[in-house]
């Protein structure tokens, strides 16, 4: 099943006018379309809509949507059928065709290849607002066998690793993983899962991270601004992380690398350097190991989660 | 008579709304007041209007304000009065007491101490549009007698010279003057005049200024970006030269240094070097030479001009 | 033959040292390896080196490089015989298999896959010089035929199109082609060719273009900057054309956008489109559509060329 | 005595070379001159040197320099004689004469006009190196009479207070005070003193602030990072606070306002403000608020200290 990219996430949040007034309001996400208790945002340069968010009762992610290849849908359920996984398909705004399923690990993925173009603009530099939202870069996600599902995601549907997280017996504690030629489209941390640890942004550059911490300030919401802006050691991007008003967690991210090589090394990161999670050697919130938002099943249920293996949180917590 | 910066502009414009389409939709200035055709515009962060815009029947300038100090009024009015040159006491919206007067070389100066304030607002930055104007940084007016004029403004208003402009035999083509410990809060170009050639605002950082190059190439106005980004030799700052609807010049200028020390060396460049319009080489569009705003006269009448002493180009014109 | 990006490009020049004083101590490009006549450089992001230089009698272009998956230069042989181009096994420091052909259009290419991978220096930023030199961006080449270019390259080298120019009558003169994943590995321009346009290099952000400009005007150099700072229509990219002492073009880059959906409408720009080479509405000097650098064939020889189907000039050209 | 700026710091160090290794190698200080344990050291935006180290037996601050007009000094000589503090005529590297006194806090100031100008190189940025520094901004200081000693510095000093922090009651915890036209020359901050709390040097923009803590960790120095990078509240100010080899605490600093007006209303904190000194509501680690610089005598002997008559730490401390 050739996964091209991380494509969306849908979220289901309590007050979707608050959460508008966060997404599009202050981060200058681009509303294209609201209907009967669910709203479509974009980043300006996606042609496609990349944040579903859903009126609902509870915080909850209800997929984790991942745009494949013309022939990615067709394999998908095929693969789907074959194990035995719970599927279904589905249509949703501007995407006719959206394959869900959970995967073994209980991540409720979807699939979609066909998707309605939105108008170009990225160039519309007129109408961008806040710190310049480009496009959705990445999902990182909970896990309490990241070993178990980092093999998994690369032997059965073809993410390649390019850094992780060990302690010193040499046991995985995370690792990042890509498709569409950047450090990673989907991340697995060590904890209590499955569950949605956060999901990223790309920014212009930058400045525009620290815009954006600036902008969270000015309009007094600076308990919003959980962990950063800082550099990661791990993937050299600078990032700030926001807490939606939900509690779900939002990554603005800049400036990575290319990795598209077949051959390139993944890095490896020891769970005690101080220079990785935040290159300058800031601590970590606590807060930022533990918080995560919980999964839908394909019927709306919340999937349940497990204790992980690995015990303990990193030094350089605060 | 103690002038401590350049404070305010005001400029005519025969549409209002679209010079307010310029100014506050496309360059992000805050309107804080409107009345009977006319609009009072700042800075995020200015305390006071710098900008006013009065509906009119042709392009002009109606005055070149400056801030003074407690007994500045004071003083200009008893020099006014000594000299035999035109002045009036009026009032404007937060500005109870101006002082104009017209200089001996024609330029309509309006003098003020006394300016309501208006709320801070630096760190609203979730307010902040455009490329985020900061505050007036300096005035540039053509003259046909830059040496005189500069004389008279350093010994009669105390401006500091901190660069200038010579051409092979030594005469002043142009000089930076300055009272607020930046580069300039006036200079003078040699060329027809007295005209306005530009007045400049600071922005944060280089990146904004070409944040608003990318405005303005959004909204499919690149006809009226006339030269830059780019650095200048003189003054070493970042500057982009937009025409606004009425073809009043307006730079968005930001990165030039401190010049408070008294015995501070003027910075001398040769006429012909091509560093000192713009630093990287770049060549100078012919228009920016030549075009520049009329001023009016305390009774609203337009300032006769004259032809320039020196005549010719530079070179690296285009 | 599947290729993963563009991976180097093999200068001769008249004077290594020259060369090295402009890559190495003005953009500051890292030298990894000297011999004999030759440099070998690469930036700060890259684990295999990307530039070579060789001393050689006069300015040309030895090889286009290509980084090729494990079965690249396999497949590569096999279609070079078959084709019957002239083609030669090569190695070269840290590259121990090259394939060396000459495409149907006289374009010398180099194809491989394994090198010896270099010390990560990413984040080793005390050491970091100049504006900071990343990662080969892409290649672009004149050539007389873009449209028979263009369809080969898709067609045989499986490269895919993202934007492209056509004048009034639909004709194609020029056209943007990648397979990393952003909006070029390869373009072709019209104009008298097979010949070099220009090579590029990845930046990590808009203000390191304008630090690479201050540079060169620091060391009394604006002669070698050519065109830009600026943004480009095409592409969205900053950039900045520098000559380098032999006349290559280098190109500063960085900013455009991700372009791994395979559904990706490609982007049209109208030959006259006033944005379209600069954002902002720039023109271009003539030289950028007139020069270029001489390819070598693979005995050494210059490649002839052939003047373009397609004749004259855009407009916006000074 | 009419103070134009902060001139320079004079500090004691006990390894010169490593003190170099920090200050020329990591953040790019021009070394201007040496002699005999003794190196002067300038920003490239500065003609006078603005950092003096000294070979010394333990870490220690000898002088805060003012830069003064031309009457300051026999102005200042005058003062001092007359209120009997105590002072001594010195001379330096380029600074024929310079007036050392202690002021009635046991500040060890130095006051000098003349200085040597050294070539002007802002805009040879092939030579710039690091973040960029660009001159001295300001120096804190603990006192623990901030009251008292923010009183004599405007009356007797002629230093006008742009911001400062209160607690509940109404006591002044900190205050910022200017002579140059941005937010401050010098800082008192309530703590054991008097003690040097940092000395601060300007920066050409946001980024590079991010770039020199890119450099710290390059470096694997990031146990040299106390703080920051973040934005102030109080100046509106993008900071970084390092530690230098002898604990003497830099601050890197830029984007702050002009602060010229005579009727400039001082901006209120209150000391629990989240935003106070991280506009983004980050902690403040503890060592920020206890740990200081000793200052020296006229006799190079410690400056006794007492403990500040407010006690206790403001929220948002790490
Ligand atoms: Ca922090
Ligand atoms: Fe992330
Ligand atoms: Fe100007
Ligand atoms: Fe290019
Ligand atoms: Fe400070």
């Amino acid at each position: 099943m050739a996964i091209v990219r991380v494509g969306f996430i849908e979220l289901w949040v309590r007050d979707l006018e608050k959460s508008l007034e966060f997404y599009q309001g202050l981060l200058g996400f681009r509303l294209e379309h609201r209907e009967e208790g669910a709203a479509y945002l974009r980043g300006y340069e996606e042609l496609e809509w990349s944040l579903k968010l859903t009126q609902a009762p509870f915080p909850a992610v209800r997929a984790l949507g991942f745009k494949v290849d013309e022939k990615g849908l067709e394999q998908g359920l095929a693969w789907a059928r074959q194990e035995g996984v719970p599927y279904r398909l589905e249509s949703d705004w501007g995407r006719p065709e959206i394959l869900r399923l959970q995967d073994p690990f209980g991540y409720p993925l979807a699939f979609y290849f066909k998707a309605e173009k939105l108008p170009r603009v990225l160039q519309n530099y007129h109408e961008h607002r806040g710190p310049g939202i480009l496009r959705i870069d990445h999902l990182n996600v909970f896990s309490p066998r990241v070993g178990e599902a980092t093999r998994f995601y690369q032997e059965v549907f073809g993410f390649r690793l390019t850094e992780y997280t060990e302690d010193d017996q040499g046991r995985l504690w995370a690792s990042w993983l890509h498709r569409k030629g950047n450090v990673h489209d989907i991340a697995f941390t060590n904890g209590e899962g499955p569950r949605l640890h956060h999901f990223a942004y790309w920014l212009p550059d930058p400045l525009a991270v620290l815009k954006a911490a600036d902008i969270l300030a000015g309009a007094m919401r600076t308990d919003q601004i959980e962990r950063g802006p800082g550099r990661h050691g791990i993937s050299n991007a600078m990032f700030l992380y926001l807490k939606d008003p939900d509690g779900h967690r939002i990554e603005l991210y800049t400036s990575d690398y290319l990795t598209v090589d077949p051959d390139l090394p993944p890095v490896r990161w020891s769970l005690n350097d101080p220079r990785r999670q935040t290159l300058w050697g800031h601590r970590t919130p606590k807060s930022w190991f533990l918080e995560g938002s919980p999964l839908l099943d394909l019927e709306d249920r919340l999937v349940p989660t497990e204790a992980p293996a690995l015990q303990g949180l990193p030094e350089h917590v605060t």
